[in-house]
């Protein structure tokens, strides 16, 4: 049986786009937040194989979506590249802080694939329980974002740090960013070779950087990330992600090789399908599937007639928010297969 | 004598762009520093004639900015039109958030320009006592903005609350927007009778709707408020500065009617020249004016290299940050009158 995903990711064209949702398994979900009491910690979940598979099927059981995306974290790199990181309940994450060239050298690519296993094994059970006609979804951080945060210690208000570090010592920023390319790069190959079918390159943070430390800081990484899995394993769709990238974004389709761009919410979606030089993914706000009814239904069928017969992945903008009602995320799903 | 940036602002050719830059009189500054200590509360010192004035004009006389923005806060509307609004030291601003339709109804246009007296007062005070070639900047927040404090109950992450109510019940929603339409209009008309001659309008909250909601949030009121200007304060000129529009910069320039547009960091400067049909401004990274040194004169000498001779306000894309070395604000002025 085909999957609509990937036939879209090939350029093909299908009766309606597929769709799956950024974080469709997330705290909105009762059944998540079941197995979320009993897992200990955030990152406890994220490494135990059973559980993670469980939590990744649930969106996929209760809604039918077209894809499931691996459950996981972006943070899973830093962590196995040696950083502390913890998860607080309701402050999200805390990183120990890394603040120079010294503390570079307490990150060891050694090992890395070795600790992030359970990911793979995760992804592994999850592909042999998927309906034939969902896809599977790897993920990982993208360096500039992941680099944020090592910097940072956390989210960022003005992301000064990293900033500073960036613009006042681009040499040793840069050794940063190519070991988070290559943990990068070697994280989705895993993924793919336990059973992803998909990758997809969360830059979460792309938006804060002015155009010329964009190209530097996200369109090259993200160009070499894309090559070395071309090399390693050719034939994978990546669907990069650079939020918040405005303008950007053509120049991210045009130089970074990925198959498809995620679009945040503030991107307009009928520039975006002629000027950005890839498939389209989204982008449809988030805060619309909270409201749900009338005006929730009027933006998927101008989306539907924005994109016409062109390979459009339908998506929001931005992860699904705690307060999102899923029967909204029912009558998505129903609307837009209609 | 002339003052460079009116001359920019009428389109006119000056040897070097005028510059001035967003938050200048803020805590990065020794003396501003000593000032809020014997203040009391933050809004006390928006209050105080005296005080507000004497902040304004620090940055003046230590770097001889082209223009100095008067020392006050965009919650002054709210504050002024009954709603509770309080700065706690190092948590932002906080609001008695409104959360439905009967929270309008503690609103109040009544009285709103005379609990706004000690902003016009204070404007008097510096218009008196700027050196000649110094232009004097009004400001207020701009209704989208507005709103998004207003009933988030202060910064937020997602939206959510603002967005629920634009998006499922935009008839009251628009009521909202209206009351801040008509207050912000009055607000900067009473500050350009006070003596402001330029005046700005902050739409820090531009940058999270989509593109058709940030047509009807943002550029329908900016172009009422602007025109309201336009008849009650003819020729006085109006800056935008709807921060995060990315590809929103071109309708927004194109149909508020705005003299001029600030840009964040993340517009490519090079596409706005072309592309914006109003005067520029900005947009240095703030984190640039931290690093300092090498870094800083190199984005100087591209900005100048970009604009060329077209009418360019110098200033950065988003406000001066507290971690700022002064020393690094009186290299940047030098380097740019060079």
């Amino acid at each position: 049986m085909t999957k609509p995903l990937l036939t879209v990711l090939e350029g093909a064209e299908v009766k309606c786009p597929p769709v799956w949702l950024m974080r469709q398994a997330g705290r909105y979900l009762p059944e998540y937040r079941e197995v979320r009491s009993r897992a200990g910690g955030f990152l406890d979940l994220c490494y135990s194989p059973a559980l993670a598979a469980e939590v990744t099927l649930q969106p996929i059981t209760r809604f039918g979506f077209d894809a499931a995306i691996i459950f996981s974290d972006i943070l899973v790199v830093p962590h196995a590249l040696g950083q502390g990181v913890r998860f607080e309940e309701g402050h999200g994450p805390v990183l120990d802080a890394i603040r120079d060239r010294q503390g570079l050298s307490g990150l060891s690519r050694e090992g890395v694939t070795e600790r992030l296993a359970p990911v793979y094994e995760a992804i592994s059970t999850v592909a042999s329980r998927l309906p034939s006609a969902t896809a599977l979804i790897g993920f990982c951080g993208a360096p500039w974002t992941l680099a944020s945060y090592m910097i940072e210690g956390g989210s960022s208000r003005d992301f000064l740090e990293v900033k500073r570090w960036a613009y006042g010592d681009p040499d040793a920023f840069a050794q940063l960013i190519d070991l988070l390319t290559d943990a990068c790069a070697e994280h989705l190959g895993r993924q793919i070779d336990a059973g992803a079918e998909v990758v997809q390159i969360f830059d979460s943070w792309a938006g804060v950087l002015s155009s010329r430390e964009f190209e530097r800081w996200c369109v090259a990484p993200m160009q070499a990330i894309v090559a070395r899995l071309g090399d390693s394993h050719p034939g994978v769709p990546v669907i990069g992600f650079p939020r918040g990238a405005g303008l950007g974004y053509e120049a991210y389709g045009l130089r970074t090789g990925v198959t498809a761009v995620g679009l945040d919410t503030t991107v307009p979606l009928p520039w975006a399908v002629e000027a950005v030089d890839a498939i389209v993914q989204g982008n449809l706000d988030p805060a619309l599937l909270v409201v749900g009814g009338a005006p929730l239904r009027a933006e998927i069928s101008r989306i539907r007639q924005v994109v016409g017969d062109k390979p459009f992945i339908f998506n929001l903008g931005h992860g699904v928010v705690p307060q999102t009602p899923p029967e909204n995320v029912a009558l998505l799903v129903e609307w837009l297969r209609q």
